[in-house]
């Protein structure tokens, strides 16, 4: 199953539902093949990784957006460009720390969870969307940026918004740099 | 995990990429799950039944189409109308049978398997994109219409085209009222 490297870039749009439905079977698999909501969720990052390295060049091959010279830009591109183009949302994004080097992704309304209404009272520690932190961090990492992503709130386990959290982590040699 | 009864019908696109990737780690994670290629091609029909049997309520909602007044019709509606909304493609439909019940929708392209150059050689049984004759089962289903559907050519399998087939099954029922 390997990518075939001369692929034309194409920008067919699908309806989301397809996709939404096929993604609870995933989550639902997973649910079946792993005990423990931890062991889950830590597939479905691992997943996303995986699907983030590959994403990253369709996104810089389609986007066309330019070199970002901040977190913050950083963080405003993954909010209006990426999660436009592949789930027809825009998360509005906050800065969380003074330090300049943490974002929230506030989402209204989640897309991924269109069919789903709650989470089982088994799998309360499930992050249903988990997926998407691992491509956020997969993608980030191969533009060179190491963060950590995760859900601070989620809507499905009754916060009022879903929220994820990136903490772009400032390599030693960066500090170097800045000097 | 189950349907929110009063959700909106709301008709966003996405781009597809992240759905086939996310379609790539499903298979992938169920070729971990079962040795056999037939149980993994098992699995997929399954899930897709599932995911038709529920995307069928959203296509007749959001495609307006009418009662189809013959199979040939309905294969129609299949390949132009519903192919068009979830995958962006619009496979050809050929009729395979005097009967009038057996069709084959050809995929020239087949979006699913845009990263996926060749399966790998202890996979050659794998019906890669098994979940897509689940779903148009299932969605058959749901209409009233039992069907048999599965793949009879496969690129990925060296085929020249991708070919789905679907025979309408008659019920007893259906010829008596016919006399």
């Amino acid at each position: 199953m390997s990518r075939s490297p001369g692929r034309k870039q194409e920008n067919y749009k699908i309806s989301r539902e397809l996709f939404v439905l096929t993604y609870g079977a995933l989550v639902a698999q997973l649910c079946k093949d792993y005990e423990k909501d931890e062991d889950v969720n830590a597939c479905l990052d691992r997943m996303g990784y995986s699907i983030g390295i590959r994403l990253i060049d369709d996104f810089l091959a389609r986007s066309a957006v330019r070199k970002c010279r901040s977190y913050s830009e950083t963080a405003d591109v993954i909010a209006q460009v990426a999660f436009k183009m592949y789930l027809g949302v825009t998360p509005s994004v906050s800065c969380s720390s003074a330090a300049g080097n943490e974002f929230s992704l506030i989402l209204d309304k989640n897309p991924l969870v269109d069919f789903v209404e709650e989470l089982p009272a088994e799998r309360a520690s499930l992050c249903y969307c988990n997926l998407l932190c691992g491509v956020i961090r997969g993608a980030l990492e191969m533009v060179h940026l190491a963060a950590e992503v995760s859900f601070l709130q989620d809507r499905l386990k009754g916060d009022a918004v879903t929220e994820i959290g990136i903490t772009f982590l400032r390599k030693p040699e960066d500090r170097k740099n800045r000097r």
